[in-house]
């Protein structure tokens, strides 16, 4: 590209809307943990000292974990193809989300993150490029990677790679959610194993969250897309929707629509976008609970939904009950990190949500199954929870 | 890699050793550029608000340079293939020269470097990598890349790239020789085209610093690898050699051995190791000048070259003219990114060792051919010098 092709104006554009003004240079930098006030800590900094570092780097690789930057250090990867609701906007365009991705991760985590926005969308190219960057980084956070590919591109991350990999659109919502159901299903009286749920949407926020809950001890899940009920009837599935349906319509029969399995459901959780129709909501069970997530507009608004449920969630900071994934990532990670973990087990997620739940505490209402994201001992609650986890689990390297 | 190979403990084994305690978690971190309190500045920096910002930057990606810290931020790539002297020791080894690197880009050009550490060392993987990663950075800055792969890795990236890439052992190092040469060619009245001068070592500083002495037209130059002079006479050469060869000592009949053209020499640069014996540093010319930059052993220590030599430079800081990188490399990228430019031209190298020779100015002696790295004009001198060189040449994005 020429210089005159885009060029740069010295005033930006949007000058004056507090948005982009907030936006302006960008939301993050780099902090040096070291000053060089003259040659001898420039000695110690850089040549000829960091030479010793560097060897005993080379003949003991764990003392990366002591000696840099890395052990705390998490790429915030994306290619750009499902950014917030915008969709396919490439990887230009998805770096402010990342950015403000990175600025969370360390007000909440003390995690540093470096946003790194892909120019290509082939799986294999992305697993390739992310495995050769993988030594200057302690964990993988993927991020706004389109369904099905992002189920592939996870899978073949963690099992190559010796650090935590991580699909927060995946996981981070499906903690949350968990967490929320957890609590409202105490508040209704529900035992998890009896409990009729409804998940709306297949694509990785969907199918996460209806794993963890098969995890969590729920049985009694339909899963709905576009098309439907997920079931092995249907022979439009991808094989990512054929195991989820073998792992729930098909052990209860349930088929059809969603209008179908909404009747007499217990929880209704949107991941979709769209808009439930009130009468369909309507037919739900007594003491119904409803988590529309879909940013800006859930899939069944609140007022609609309180003259039919007693427990609502969105995803909006503006109502009571907010599923924000901030509540998760940045403790999984710092827990994760604590002990050098090798992984986000499933144990770690499950432990970040029992955490997150048992946080409400005697304060549980209708009004509170989740704690606000500003509640300063979310971080640290979950983060313990992590790491006790993954020394269960035997992912953590840390030995005392 | 299961939890229990490489287990961490969590005290550091070099406890005391103040370089090792220097070290501890690294030398850099994050910084939030944004405070968010509530959930207010959440949705201006994160969602909702943030979706504006994308979109906007989708329809027009030239206000990535306005509204992301992409514009001022530079990759620090490395293979770990040719780490200061310690030669090939890896991504993981490498990772706190590349701190370093970066710490001193922050302190001397307030520019944001991310260390990026490579699993690989072939060419065609190390260019896909960094394309794909490329939206992420504002330029790429090649570090400790082992010669001859480092040519071509540089070469290709500038021809797919439309930010600045810059391979610091070549061009930093050759930026701050010129420099230091100008003012000892000043001080001992020399002009640079009669001026004969030996540059030992042909990888990539010895190729670099031989360029831009041509460019900035000395024409009597004879390079010399392990087999003696490069001329065409020769059938053992690469191609890069073969083109050095054709520009330097073919058009002075130039070759033999070291030996040979030191005799009568007005300049010897190493950039190679090894020692030159003083024997054959007695034969060079009257007023003679040597560079010996190889660290932590100049090729001419400091003692025998001033019994033979008017002008002595080396890479240390314990001797007077330290030849350091890092006088070059934070003020190129900052002049560099403060026009936006879309690479580093020929030119902008040599306005920047105009700026750093300059700033010598009447102070100009035997120990002063070259500033000291911690003198505050350095980095706005040449950074003003490289965006001025940049408009220019034409690869300056900014517009008034």
């Amino acid at each position: 590209m020429s210089a005159s092709e885009n060029p740069v104006r010295q005033e930006h554009p949007y000058s004056g809307d507090p948005v982009f003004d907030l936006h302006v240079g960008g939301k993050m930098g780099i902090r040096s943990a070291v000053e060089l006030a003259g040659a001898e800590e420039l000695s110690l900094a850089y040549t000829p000292g960091v030479a010793r570092v560097c060897e005993a780097i080379a003949e003991h690789p764990e003392l990366t974990q002591h000696y840099t930057w890395v052990p705390n250090t998490v790429a915030v990867v994306t290619d750009g193809t499902a950014v917030l609701g915008l969709g396919d906007i490439g990887p230009a365009a998805a770096m402010p989300v990342m950015e403000g991705k990175a600025v969370l991760f360390k007000q909440f985590g003390n995690v540093d993150a470096i946003p790194i926005c892909l120019a290509t969308t082939d799986v294999d190219e992305i697993v390739e490029t992310v495995v050769r960057m993988a030594p200057s980084f302690g964990g993988i956070n993927l991020e706004d990677i389109s369904a099905p590919r992002c189920f592939e591109i996870e899978q073949r991350l963690k099992d190559r790679l010796d650090i935590p990999v991580f699909h927060d659109d995946q996981h981070g919502t499906a903690v949350v959610a968990l967490a929320a159901l957890k609590n409202a299903l105490k508040l209704t009286g529900r035992p998890a194993e009896t409990t009729r749920v409804v998940i709306s949407g297949a694509g990785a926020a969907g199918v996460a969250v209806t794993r963890i809950m098969l995890e969590a001890g729920i049985r009694d899940i339909a899963v709905v897309d576009r098309q439907g009920v997920l079931n092995s009837e249907r022979s439009d599935l991808t094989q990512v929707k054929r195991d989820l349906a073998r792992d729930t319509a098909d052990n209860f029969g349930r088929s059809g629509s969603l209008a179908d399995v909404m009747k007499g459901a217990d929880v209704y959780i949107g991941v979709s976008g769209g808009t439930v129709p009130e009468e369909i909501v309507a037919t739900m069970a007594d003491d119904a609970i409803i988590f529309g997530l879909a940013n800006p507009t859930p899939e069944v608004h609140p007022d609609v939904a309180h003259r039919h449920a007693r427990v609502v969630a969105t995803g909006r900071s503006d109502f009571p009950n907010q599923i924000n994934n901030v509540l998760a990532f940045p403790g999984i990670f710092r827990g994760a990190f604590d002990v050098h973990a090798t992984a986000i087990t499933e144990g770690m997620k499950l432990a970040a949500a029992e955490a997150l739940a048992a946080l409400v505490g005697d304060e549980l209402s209708e009004q509170l199954v989740i704690p606000s994201p500003f509640d300063p001992r979310v971080g640290p609650a979950v983060a313990a929870a992590v790491s006790a986890a993954a020394r269960r689990d035997g992912v953590a390297r840390i030995v005392d």
